[in-house]
């Protein structure tokens, strides 16, 4: 599965900006991928790219028409519909996030097939995997593991990717969800396998490379989350990381949907995150903390970083106003 | 989903008795809800149980015809087929637990169809589960973990569900996988739910109850399997337990399909496993260990179950052996 380029952003009749953060995530990470943003008369988000009728992307060049807004329960909004048919009818791809399947849909499936087009489905595996064989396999991996969900995991595994390759070190970002698949244009929504093939779906996802290479996993959930932590220990077994990078957002005062549970201290999450990983790669270690601070006074941030990096001889950084040199800095010795 | 009974125990042309493992668990814990065994002319295995025709086990008023048997690969054998679509014709609802669905052989889907008749393919989940809410419920519950997969923790749970029943307590065992399913009537195969759901799917499985009343849930993996640690991780999470249970095989030498895996020792796997079971909840503890002594001298047990027993302060037995009256004094104080 490879996401054509460039993509025509899709934002719909999206309610506002949040309801189009995967496009907001594609233009941010992959500006040069987007030939612009196709929205409806209604729509209330706006990436501060080029507008584009659906015409016009498809003169633009665009191959793939990205439906980048979510709505409540996930399905295809009756509105999108004339735009999706309109860009099938002008020789786009479609690739979409959400619970539907554009493939469900009949108006859409016919269209594209009678165009011989492609549907992407990222949220639905479009295949069957191994059961993980635990091997170890050439290729260095490094993992953002978090006390949350939500916590900057992808926006980590990106500034780290970007970091790396403006250094000339070989890196490819490996996306394990749905926004993160368009911005690398594949990858498995690893929550969306089945249970007995997680790790293994990691293990196809960061395949044996050169002993000089860096998978940057993007993780998902945390250890410590009461509904998605299955997923979490998955993708540390598949990932066999070399490298963990532990994510956290100073201000949240409960683990995201769950008001019953605190978040973990960040000693704890960095003991047992390194528990399972050893127990797969036992050269595993962290090589930096990286907080969300948007929400905190520079004065407050500042403070807590240091402290962070004081007490776990780690570089601690913001990703987004910081970069992420110091991290990367680290992984010289791996 | 209830699998009606008695059960025909369907053992087709197993090769030999491990192919009818599954068949073999039903009529060892269930023996009561089995009219017989019903078996191809070329079959090996033997459960020791009334010999049965397909009219028979109808005659004897079979309300299921379990298919029992496993072969290479999951399928339905073109040899079972003609006694299934009797089965069929007779009033019989049809369970399976194969990688192939019943419902995908179209003669099977048609013949069932027509009469009204029940498939259970209980290897895949027939609903939808929720995201695990992560709050306590009333009710206590039993969790068996293990060293590694195929350790008796289906052994180990039947056991002390009949203990349990036996000394009056109220109880239930709640199946995880396929053979346990056949013998609960009932359960969800977990490792094949959509891994965002597998402690939700557990959550389902072990609902709220009288305070005094026991879930004993079947285990399925173990942290420490490189392939399968996820399944046991959204598992421990989902059913809360307040007691555990550890089974172990001593005599195993790998990790089950991870030559490169040696087993956790013992202090190390309870450690780990306490400390994901008390994010749940907090009173979590260890109430025996439980091994697999069949490939062991009788003093090589023994010595092996006092140095446990003393070593952690908990009843060490072998289910099938001793019985499991020691570990259920335990729960007395819980």
């Amino acid at each position: 599965m490879q996401i054509k380029r460039p993509y025509a952003l899709f934002l719909g009749d999206a309610p506002d900006q949040l309801a189009a953060k995967t496009a907001g995530g594609i233009a941010e990470w992959r500006a040069d991928w987007c030939v612009g943003q196709v929205r409806l008369p209604d729509c209330k988000a706006d990436l501060g790219i080029t507008d584009l009728s659906v015409e016009a992307a498809a003169k633009a060049g665009a191959k793939t028409l990205v439906v980048g807004v979510a709505n409540r329960g996930g399905v295809i909004g009756g509105a999108w519909l004339d735009t999706i048919l309109k860009a099938i009818d002008l020789g786009m791809d479609i690739a979409a996030g959400l619970h539907q399947r554009l493939a469900d849909v009949p108006e859409i499936k016919a269209a594209a097939d009678a165009r011989g087009l492609q549907l992407f489905d990222v949220r639905h595996p479009a295949q069957a995997f191994a059961v993980a064989a635990g091997k170890r396999r050439p290729g260095k991996r490094l993992l953002a593991v978090g006390t949350d969900c939500s916590v900057g995991k992808m926006y980590t595994a990106l500034s780290l990717e970007k970091e790396m390759k403006a250094r000339g070190m070989k890196a490819d970002f490996r996306a394990t969800g749905q926004t993160g698949i368009f911005i690398a244009g594949s990858g498995v929504s690893i929550d969306a396998v089945v249970a007995d093939f997680i790790s293994g779906a990691v293990e196809w996802l960061s395949p044996a490379n050169d002993a000089d290479h860096w998978d940057v996993v993007e993780g998902q959930g945390s250890l410590f989350h009461a509904s998605y932590a299955g997923v979490s220990l998955g993708l540390i077994h598949g990932s066999q990381p070399d490298a963990l990078v532990l994510c956290h957002d100073p201000v949240r005062d409960h683990m995201r949907g769950l008001p019953d549970y605190r978040l973990p201290d960040i000693e704890s999450c960095m003991e047992l995150n390194l528990i399972h990983a050893r127990h797969v790669n036992p050269r595993a270690k962290f090589v930096g903390i990286c907080l969300n601070t948007s929400a905190m006074s520079a004065e407050a941030a500042a403070e807590m970083k240091d402290s962070l990096s004081d007490i776990f001889d780690l570089p601690c950084v913001d990703p987004l106003k910081d970069g992420v040199g110091p991290v990367v800095d680290r992984l010289a010795d791996l």
